[in-house]
């Protein structure tokens, strides 16, 4: 088998470069009420109100900018729950490049029209009797078009690791840098992305995955050593999270850099969507949520006291749905 | 009548050097969604994500550095709906000085919980047959503590006006200078504050206040030239910008400095809520979202076209209110 070509440090580093002026530098946040829940000093990151309510934008932005001039007219492809097709879309939109979205038919509305405010074609597929990669693959080889994965990939990686040069560089400025930084994964490429990252800028950060219940894959990949997928089926209202196992590239580098993973109920998702808007007054969709909610459930013992970061990955959550978790209080 | 002593812009900047490291320096938010509501290019700045979840830490925090050590121990009062309060009690609780805070009964309870949660002693009052101003000055005069104002007072204005250089500067990086700003305006702290700042930073930008239909107090005021009260008894739900009548201090800076006041209904406020939620990903309270709400209704024709600032001054809104609103759509 080939080795495979997986991004470094100067990597992430290149891409910040290039990302200048395409996306916001979020900023942290903390809570007297979140520590003490959490029981350690937790700093959280909100890329919620990142371009598109998602950190998406950034390994798109990234991604999309690398194609050369003369096959842009011909598009990009992708498939995604919501996130990641809000970033590809605008960033589609902004080199002027058609693209084409291929989306569940259960996807949040509000992420569905988000991606057709962005001027994105939307093929909507069947989650349970249509495959996604096979949809778009067809598309793709019929128009010769660019498929922009969303997470097994060297840019989107090297894209979603601004996030940690971004946080490193803020906790830096706080005169206190990180001990850990718990992170939601579902393919793992913002996390791994943020370990390279962390590696060159803040490398005593020791860096733990969150998912949710029944979703553990990152969890059991990383405990045995080797990829491991979930039990089909399974749900959860995580959306933007629920991929069946880790990618190749993420987890050789997930592999090196992870520490290990924690697990989520639904119930502690919920919790921390509230404790975001309560006390960061921001809006945090479920999957974007769930490593707020690792910290909030309780940090394990060897992060008690400590500072210990999290990221809302994500704000994408219709209404109505946002309106039953706050009542459900 | 002795002439008025009114901060000028280097208060503001003096003000900014010393809230360094009290406070966070909020980002600025777009989304063509917004633009496209309003009819020209809104940029928000949003001081919900500021400590205490409002820009009012920034006053207070200027007003109690100033009070001299040796009177420190017998602490301060203030009297507030609630978000200057939390800006009071929690400025108190950093400095190490006791404070009572005087709250109407119907205050918000994730406001009083704010105050309760930073330490302060509450006295709540009936806001039909109680007086707060005779209640805190009583509690005054027999503790000989500081009465710390939440609007007329050089020290306050002169703080809150660093969301205003922020803002200027943060346009100026993005190459944007504002053509207008619209602020909402209750005692008016915030607004004066702002337009010293503008002022000196960003002098060709117009601002108008934005206020709650039947509080209008401060659009008839500059229109007429002359301070002038609401009738009693309106109500709205704009808890946090309810105030009888301009200030003197900050009206004398506001007849130099602003251009006029807009007015908006209760439903405008819930649509500029809504469309924080969905579009910003930020957690705004109704009196914080007038100046969005403002906006959104549609700018008025000068405004069309043209770059307009606008901010979310607070959102310490309680859950079961803000998912009926949301709900509401």
């Amino acid at each position: 088998m080939d080795p495979l070509n997986l991004p470094v440090f100067e990597d992430v580093v290149a891409a910040s470069a290039r990302l200048a002026g395409h996306v916001r530098r979020t900023l942290v946040l903390r809570h007297d009420a979140i520590d003490e829940m959490a029981g350690g000093q937790v700093f959280v990151k909100p890329e919620c109100l990142q371009e598109t309510g998602s950190f998406k934008i950034r390994g798109a932005t990234n991604r999309l900018l690398q194609i050369p001039e003369d096959q842009r007219q011909a598009g990009v492809v992708a498939f995604s729950s919501g996130n990641h097709a809000q970033g590809v879309a605008r960033a589609a939109r902004l080199l002027g490049m058609p693209a084409l979205i291929v989306m569940p038919a259960n996807a949040p509305a509000v992420k569905v029209d988000g991606v057709r405010a962005d001027g994105a074609e939307i093929r909507l597929y069947d989650p349970v009797s249509e495959s996604r990669e096979e949809i778009a693959r067809a598309i793709n080889a019929e128009r010769g078009s660019v498929l922009v994965p969303s997470y097994d990939d060297f840019d989107i990686i090297a894209g979603q690791g601004t996030v940690g040069l971004e946080f490193a560089a803020q906790m830096q400025e706080l005169g206190a840098p990180l001990d850990y930084l718990i992170c939601g994964a579902g393919g793992g490429g913002l996390i791994t992305g943020i370990a390279l990252a962390l590696e060159g800028m803040s490398p005593q950060t020791r860096i733990w995955t969150a998912e949710p219940e029944g979703h553990d894959d990152w969890a059991r990949s990383l405990a045995a050593g080797e990829i491991l997928a979930n039990a089909p089926g399974t749900r959860s209202f995580c959306d933007a999270i629920l991929t069946p196992k880790p990618g190749n590239l993420t987890f050789a580098i997930g592999k090196r850099l992870l520490s290990g993973g924690l697990v989520v109920s639904d119930h502690e998702v919920a919790v921390a969507m509230r404790a975001a808007f309560r006390y960061l007054k921001v809006v945090a969709e479920p999957g974007g949520s769930v490593s707020l909610a690792a910290a909030l459930g309780g940090l394990p013992d060897e992060m008690r006291g400590k500072r210990v970061g999290v990221l809302v990955t994500g704000g994408n959550v219709d209404a109505l749905l946002y309106a039953e978790i706050l009542s459900a209080a």
